[in-house]
């Protein structure tokens, strides 16, 4: 069985991508023919990269222990699904800063994108397409479908989260099913060619 | 005197950054009419941004001592440079983190974009465009000239440092000076309008 790391790319303490991250997990069908794990980046606590070299170059040498895990979790899964929220039109640093840690063991992976945000996150997505579609470097291989969740204050209480995410992400269900059934498609025809 | 913030944003022991940085700040005449001065990402020594609620709400109540530092800096230069390498098509997390702490300080103010890489860093560069330009939430105010300098294996020693950046770079000087010169029109013109 293939396997799919859900990576929840925000690290802060009042982050909503948890939920978001615990909600797509449940709900997508993503544990049905797949071995799924969620890979929080707030616990891989990885601190800004800082190694002599390149990625590439480095083929696992790490001098952090934190890098060193991190590496080895991206090394052994086969797919992954990236929840990211919006800052400022773009990714949040903290999930920069992890995909820029990693180089060979990303290639030619399939991959979701999930976005969030008071505009779906669109830009955040964009953004990330940028680094890791099959025309970056890094080359991964992108669902057709990547969800947008959009929030609003109606659906944040006063602290800033889900009142009931499960009532108001409802709505994304078939689209969140069909981004997994695409990463599906993408592991098997990956097997296909090997 | 107006004033300009160069900034440093790579934060890697071996990194480059900050030898492009000093060249830019001595060659491109930023300390001729402005107060210029370097601000190096690595001495600020930021934490990834964790705060409750966005800078907009904050109003420079940051929770750590490195956070009310690098808010009270920008909020106190009136332009600035970023000099920023390339990983993966993108900024590094580290220049991304050092934007998304602050919020109304950066609106309108004018600014240059130096990237740096093998291939100019011309990714990186459209990526922190994107970010800080008048049609983003950050809304800054861009020079035309966004200088992008080539680094290549000819010009880096074996520990991918320069050998002769004032010889290898010269080439660049009319370019980075024309930078400089816009952001002074642009200050100048915002100064006009107030």
């Amino acid at each position: 069985m293939k396997s799919v790391g859900v990576i929840i790319g925000s690290i802060r303490d009042n982050r909503v991508g948890d939920k978001v991250a615990h909600w797509f997990f449940e709900k997508s069908g993503v544990k049905k023919n797949l071995n799924a794990e969620i890979l929080d980046l707030k616990k891989f606590n990885l601190p800004f990269f800082n190694e002599d070299v390149a990625p590439m170059a480095l083929k696992g040498n790490y001098s952090t222990e934190e890098g060193r895990h991190w590496y080895n979790t991206v090394k052994k899964f086969d797919s992954f699904v990236f929840v990211t929220p919006e800052y400022n039109a773009g990714m949040p640093a903290s999930l920069k800063n992890a995909i820029d840690y990693v180089y060979p063991d990303w290639n030619s992976k399939p991959a979701v994108i999930v976005s969030y945000g008071f505009h779906g996150g669109v830009n955040s997505a964009l953004s990330l397409e940028r680094i890791i579609t099959d025309k970056s470097p890094i080359k991964m291989n992108l669902t057709n479908t990547k969800p947008k969740l959009f929030l609003s204050k109606d659906i944040l209480n006063e602290k800033g989260q889900f009142k009931n995410i499960d009532q108001d992400f409802e709505k994304y269900t078939d689209e969140i099913k069909k981004s997994i059934e695409e990463l599906e498609e993408l592991l098997n025809t990956a097997t296909a060619n090997k």
